[in-house]
């Protein structure tokens, strides 16, 4: 058995985190490969440290502001400086500093600048832990167009892992193929651990923040909402993509592929079982609803023509209008001679009278007319098609919330079911739903 | 004030019926202009006029038996003979018979010889009651390809209908431009009316039928539905796409162009409001909901793809594959990263293989899967922005009866839910909205 732990930002802030991260790493020999992210914030008010990166590169290269630069970079090295002796180690990043320092001066890439938060601790983390460090520029391969290599890289990364019992491979980034860094977007040390997990065909991939697993609803919204106990990758991306973040998106596929399961822990409670996030599970889920997430900020295009329905390509049509001008539209429900696209507000606003007048153009409606400030709410239902009443309970909760429904949109796949209120009621309606499953577990 | 009154078949079936036909004409000198149908059934086991001269045709026409259909025409005129007998007329038919039998034997047309039911009963109807003959065949006008000739019409018939003060115009007919005669299509009658009342501008088109109005339900699902006070165009004409029928469908624009509302009335109870088919309304309806129908027999195609929704253009391409099939779709709910198309099964079996290569081929999906036997329903809410919980309402009701829900699909414009369950579930679902909202009054 083999686990690959990655460790987010806020687990590996401090000296203190670190022994927290120490501690859970020696009590199972199996967690043997360790992605690191950069020391996140230790309290609201501080500063993570690839921030500080990312205005180092700023103040040089847009701003000839070298000497600001040098001083920030001197706070980052105290940062680490600071959890090494606090962990007591015998480490010095002079050289590594030094480097970096030089580097920046040359204006090196913002990849390069910004990924070294990784990079120092996962230095001091291998020091700590006594485990093999594994620079991720060797392991980690971008083409030449800089689109990640998952071909080559599971190919170096598994040969590698081979000879290494235990590593620690520094999440977020990796190179190109003449050598230089390239990082994945913000929150890319999830995908480096998946990447890893895939390479060394682990059982688990296990991925510790400071939350106890992903939340049932928007802890913005739900004052501490339940954590969700298992969730599977169809669920997970349905909420994912209606705005519920925990993981990187991408991070997600290497491992889905593989069949291995994802396990969310909290460094500060690590008795917690988590969430784990599985291909398929026949567990029931404690409530009835996996969870809830939504958006705001979605624009309805109501377009009306008699005798729609017997009209071959009138759907269509209408979506070329869309297509045209480069806008996805996120959902089509339609009743009888009635049509409604919905769409995000910020893509369609500008666009707004091409896409009208391509509509009219190309379908020939007898009327378009747009509403906007809608907010679309996805509730993730695992056991919907045994379920029953499921839907019943949501929308008499809503009513009882004074919520009013402006739109429904079921498929016959039945994973989840997709609301459209106002924007004013979103808040609302997502207590409404939570109230209803899990607070009075209907 | 004129009022178009038209009367169906069954309403001029005997003596007696054409007797309750002329009370209710005589008993408001507005309505003007009457459109008589053919004598439809006496009873379950009797035969419609039409389709006796549909048959006559046939028997002349294809199998040469002009002997059979002699004596079948003479049945006919029996049938009209014990109707003048019956009001006591002094009129004979004799002639008419005579040019239709000629023309029977010179294989005219079968358009002309099923238009003879109302050409007939429109003379016997204008000699009881005293009013003008107009044949429709001089008035309803067709053009070269047989398609009706709305604008030609309306100034034929306003011309004529200002010199004449009381009239009845045979429905079902009119006439090509070489004056040979043209029906519409069976129920057409209904037409007929609808073209009368733009013509003559009348306040309203009453339509004289079997039964007290429009049915909220199918009466063959539930027992003894109540009626629909006031129906919009639209609600009509979404409930009458699901399958529920009392008017022809194309007889519902000539007079919504003009704001022209139509009666729906009963000649057997008169004395009954019926139902009113208005452009707009601001009646609140007797129950929450306006009416429920549904029809059996789709098709679910599920279309699964991760990452889906950030594809411009995925929805605009499957929708390409049904329409290059010549293939209408119904609905198209999504989620997240799935989109279910919904088509009806019977036009959809045949090119099946053909669709799912083409969305293949368009869309590249992860995977497609068919569905069969659904039965989609649509619920008409007139006051529904204003009336929450008649979704919540809905969906209880079905779990209670324990109907799966499969699909739901309500747009912003919210004059319906279309709800899927099923073909076993139809029945039990229909009931099951009926009783919540109309026996129960919820």
């Amino acid at each position: 058995m083999s686990k690959v732990v990655k460790f987010g930002g806020s687990s590996l802030a401090s000296a203190e985190q670190f022994k927290k991260v120490g501690r859970i790493i020696k009590e199972d020999s199996e967690r043997r490969y360790v992605i690191p992210s950069a020391p996140g914030k230790r309290n609201s008010k501080d500063k993570k440290v690839t921030d500080m990166l990312y205005t180092c590169y700023d103040l040089t290269r847009n701003k000839g502001n070298e000497k600001k630069a040098k001083e920030l970079l001197k706070e980052i090295k105290a940062r680490y400086d600071e959890i090494i002796s606090g962990l007591g180690l015998k480490l010095s990043l002079d050289n590594e500093f030094k480097v970096i320092e030089e580097k920046m001066i040359k204006y090196e890439s913002a990849d390069y600048l910004a990924s070294r938060g990784e990079y120092l601790n996962g230095i001091i983390l291998a020091d700590y832990l006594g485990f093999e460090f594994v620079d991720a520029s060797e392991v980690i391969k971008f083409d030449e167009e800089g689109e990640f290599d998952g071909d080559l890289t599971n190919d170096i990364l598994s040969e590698k892992l081979k000879e290494v019992v235990n590593a620690v491979i520094p999440g977020f980034y990796g190179s190109l193929p003449d050598g230089t860094v390239k990082t994945f977007s913000r929150g890319g040390s999830d995908i480096t651990g998946s990447i890893v997990a895939k390479a060394c065909r682990a059982d688990v991939y296990e991925n510790w923040t400071d939350v106890s697993g992903f939340l049932i609803a928007d802890p913005r919204i739900i004052d501490q909402p339940e954590v969700i106990d298992t969730i599977t990758y169809k669920e997970l991306r349905e909420l994912a993509y209606m705005g519920a973040t925990v993981l990187h998106e991408d991070s997600i596929f290497p491992v889905r592929k593989e069949g291995i399961p994802i396990n969310i822990r909290n460094t500060n409670a690590p008795q917690d079982n988590g969430t784990w996030i599985v291909e398929s599970t026949c567990q029931k889920s404690k409530y009835t609803i996996t969870g809830i997430a939504g958006k705001k900020g979605f624009c309805a295009i109501n377009i009306e023509k008699g005798m729609m329905n017997a009209e071959i390509g009138f759907g269509r049509k209408v979506l070329q209008a869309f297509e045209d001008n480069g806008i996805s539209f996120e959902h089509m429900p339609s009743g009888i001679d009635t049509m409604t696209v919905f769409v995000h507000q910020d893509e369609f606003m500008h666009k707004e009278q091409q896409v009208v007048s391509a509509i009219h153009r190309l379908s020939k409606p007898d009327s378009i007319e747009i509403e906007a400030d809608f907010a679309l709410i996805a509730v993730v239902v695992r056991g919907m098609k045994s379920t029953r009443g499921t839907a019943g309970r949501i929308f008499s909760a809503l009513a009882h919330a004074n919520v009013n429904v402006k739109m429904i949109d079921q498929g016959s796949s039945e994973l989840n079911i997709i609301i459209g209120v106002s924007n004013n009621d979103f808040e609302a309606a997502i207590k409404a739903i939570y109230d209803i499953f899990v607070t009075a577990r209907l």
